[in-house]
């Protein structure tokens, strides 16, 4: 039986068939991200388990990471790290590759970003494939960085991404999961 | 006399002198977000004069507006619009034209993301010549929204983004001034 939270979430989600090719239906967080009440109920169930610890630095994956991210940090009073598409950042960069659906980009997070040791979370909308995931966290431990959990709104669990983050170790939190892709 | 929430700011922002281009004094925003207390502050004084008012929307320029202004939509329990460089949003969308300093882009935002006679507040993380804002302030007021103000946690003065908005009838906010480009 899904929680009220859920259905709120769910129901704020705009399903968008066979976008950005036929056969893939588009989960958009835009809708939710709108309604108030529902950003609002995701972002503090998001921040809930860690309300009380020490967290230095929210990581948000650019660009939706970056809305969640922005509201975990301010929340949880921590810092806030913007993981961009190469060529983005200003200052020194640790970069790496890592595949999408359709090949292969690159990412990268200014070197100094992290301090060794801090605790970070990692954040963005949704886990698919988890490929771009996976290159978050490859940057983040380059740089020394604690990872405590990597956290989405939406699940795909079909795609396996939750299962390659936790064969790196990495706590996986989500809010809400759909079936297919 | 700066105060001690300028100086805190001001110390937090990094310089890069020659970036993106020789003679540019390139202000990253990145330290700012990275150091916690300085984030926190930056976002509690964004939302200060709008808290207990009803603000429905916070509207968030890609990509650094969307870190300031996710935290805004939640701190102030707003939902949040994303104005998107063009092509990267699922839905039906309004489309404007904006001059950047080398020539022009498009910019998008989805039809139903406001609805009108709601109040928003705009926000990014710089103002400069002030094309993008203005961009911006077209595709809301296409959509019927009422805009409280423009928020920004910079401002370059002598680039005239400040007044271009104001000679719109948009209210414009800024936390910290830099002279030059």
């Amino acid at each position: 039986m899904k929680s009220s939270l859920e259905d709120t979430l769910i129901s704020a989600i705009r399903n968008i068939p066979d976008y950005p090719k036929p056969g893939i239906m588009f989960r958009d967080i835009t809708t939710l991200l709108g309604n108030a009440r529902a950003y609002r109920r995701a972002i503090d169930e998001l921040v809930h388990p860690y309300a009380g610890s020490k967290i230095d630095k929210i990581a948000g994956i650019e660009a939706r990471g970056f809305i969640l991210g922005g509201a975990m940090a301010h929340q949880l009073s921590s810092g806030f790290i913007p993981i961009r598409k190469k060529g983005k950042l200003p200052h020194e960069t640790v970069r790496v590759a890592y595949s999408l659906e359709y090949g292969l980009d690159e990412m990268e997070m200014h070197k100094d970003a992290v301090v060794p040791g801090e605790k970070v979370i990692l954040v963005d909308d949704l886990i698919a494939t988890g490929g771009t995931a996976e290159g978050a966290v490859k940057l983040l431990r380059q740089m020394g960085a604690d990872i405590v959990a990597a956290c989405f709104v939406i699940d795909l669990p079909e795609l396996g991404g939750r299962a390659k983050l936790e064969a790196l170790d990495v706590p996986v939190r989500t809010l809400v999961a759909f079936e297919g892709h």
